[in-house]
């Protein structure tokens, strides 16, 4: 699906890995600003090297990274004629809510792009680069092992999935003690974790379109589900799994900013359906054979609605019912350096009798995170980044 | 207790530095060797730098390092009169199995010591480098917290804990998912971490002074305890907790190599313990009130006896009742890359209801180990070598 476009230059040179690098690190502060369009940080500079401008990707109709920079080239009092453009994400072909990058960069005279990742959109995947080509300008792609087309792609990596397999990229997040417990018995769990841990897993829910807990989860902590410890542009969207559709109308999950989704298993919502809409609620009706949620098509809906990024936060039960769709494609552990004995664990999953049923994933990432662990883990079928 | 030495001699040198890791590299080789005693390497040079012998300590009741050094000298055809001595620990002052390495330095026409570390032992304490001055060898010893002397402790952390502490320093070992489980419900176990994971765990079990494990365990796993999986000059001894003395006289952890140690709870060992006697056990009976083991008196117990690291490999109700002692001074928690859901959990500490109840501890060292991940982590009380 992805030609492989020829470059038409030689080897990337330090300055022009230092300039990717660069448009990188402005891709990043798009993060909790463009989704459900990919995070793109684009910088120009002349040939000697010089930056004459940069830019990142808006919100979602609004300008994307090139364009950005372009402008800021003309506001610097710059002329982008025979400069050089570095892109993280290969710049869009096609009209979508704006007009084509591609067009962009060849009408403003860029001699040369160099793009750290191919676009999987199909809509795009090659064409701007063979678009950009055909005009005459020189083009560079990454290989897609290169470390910064690596991050790149991690950058992109919930926009990627939806573009590539037509879903989110759906990360599972669980704070624990060293011995896999989330809560006592009596269901107390503030604060396993320490406060730099509950930072990082808000920078982490940030980076999500979507936050998803369950009606255990919902009615036990009455939690909100926002970003609150780190500073966002914009909410993710909050969704429920409710099979039975029993959320209290007070629930601080139908508390502004932002609405809340909830997937049910009733055929009917009935009044307590009609008292969440009136607080703002979606409600759609999933049902599975079982009359539970249909995870799987809740989730395949969630891509379809937009998510890149589905971050789940649940407790043992819904975990478990996740894990069991084979669509969970991180864990995102956080362990707190102490032990708790008896209490919940992180996931039901029935009761195993051989240890070939039980799931296992590779280390992608493992850090401290102030005076707790932060572990992320894939399944092996699950691309990345190396270690 | 331990007069500090006025060092006769400027900052150390590079070359000083160099010298003194590669003495505590040697005193790695006397792993699994020295027991009772420390582990310590030495290395002679000329005043110029030149390697002239060196050594390791060899078995309880043979020559120490710098012996060692010394008789390396001398076979390579070199002179021991006006060099340096490198030594990881200080050189002992008194007579005990053997004569004391300070005489044999002095002796040698050494003029100048460098010690990475102060003994603590009682006996030893800063005589050995006050004979030195006093006989007129320049002397230097390392800031405690030099990395050098931080390595050098962590090396004989074991031999340090008998002498300043009165009893070993205890390492609880845990092999356990990511969400804790040691076993499914049906016992089942083998394997939940990878053969990398295994080895090293037998290393570290080759470090130990004594492996201990639990009646449960012996029952359920028949388990020999000893070291396989990485090559070893000797095995440690094997201990028993069997507070009720039903131990199967078939039980591999009555065959060779190596004896058994039992600690009961029993009044009168009887036919059964004649039985393992036979077998070559040796029977301790140290009732607590309760009619269980006294654990503590058991690991001072173990310390009279010369065990300087102890290592638990227990289930998880004598990892309870051990970790209540307060006097597990490290976890060493090996967790595989998978998910277990239900299942045996890492230390039964009775159902908690605060979170203050559960015991913290601060991170030493975390690393992947094959596929799995190593932690170790220690007390807040106890020291540790810095992250």
């Amino acid at each position: 699906m992805h030609p492989d476009p020829s470059p038409a230059t030689g080897p990337l040179s330090p300055l022009d890995l230092d300039h990717l690098a660069a448009s990188l690190a402005l891709a990043e502060q798009a993060i909790g600003l463009t989704d459900p369009n990919p995070r793109v940080g684009c910088i120009i500079t002349s040939v000697q090297g010089d930056v004459l401008g940069s830019g990142h990707t808006q919100p979602a109709g609004q300008a994307h990274a090139e364009v950005m920079a372009l402008r800021d080239v003309t506001a610097r009092g710059h002329d982008a004629r025979g400069a050089i453009a570095y892109v993280t994400l290969e710049p869009c072909a096609h009209h979508g809510r704006t007009p084509p990058c591609c067009d962009a960069l060849i009408a403003a005279g860029i001699q040369r792009v160099v793009v750290a990742l191919g676009d999987p959109n199909p809509l795009v995947g090659g064409h701007g680069l063979a678009r950009l080509q055909a005009a005459g300008v020189q083009t560079h792609l990454l290989p897609t092992d290169h470390p910064l087309a690596v991050a790149a792609r991690e950058l992109n990596i919930g926009f990627l999935s939806r573009m590539e397999r037509g879903r989110p990229f759906v990360r599972m997040k669980i704070a624990a003690s060293l011995d896999g417990r989330t809560a006592l018995h009596n269901g107390v769990s503030q604060w396993i974790t320490g406060p730099q841990a509950r930072a990082d897993g808000h920078a982490w829910r940030r980076r999500a379109g979507a936050v998803l807990t369950g009606i255990g989860t919902a009615k036990e902590d009455n939690p909100r589900l926002d970003v609150r410890e780190v500073p966002t542009a914009r909410q993710p969207q909050r969704v429920l799994v409710d099979s039975r559709l029993t959320l209290f109308p007070e629930a601080r999950l139908l508390d502004p900013p932002g609405s809340l989704w909830v997937y049910h298993a009733q055929p009917d919502s009935g009044a307590l359906g009609q008292a969440l809409m009136d607080r703002g609620a979606e409600l759609t009706s999933l049902p599975d054979p079982n009359g539970k949620v249909d995870l799987t098509a809740m989730i395949q809906d969630l891509g379809r609605r937009g998510i890149n990024e589905l971050h789940l936060e649940a407790g043992n039960k819904l975990n478990g019912s996740l894990l069991r769709t084979g669509l969970v494609d991180e864990l995102l552990i956080y362990l707190a350096p102490m032990l708790m004995g008896d209490g919940r664990g992180m996931v039901d999953l029935g009761q195993l009798t051989t240890l070939e049923q039980a799931p296992r994933y590779q280390l992608v990432d493992m850090r401290p995170v102030g005076n707790d662990l932060r572990l992320r883990l894939r399944p092996p079928a699950v691309p990345h980044p190396g270690r």
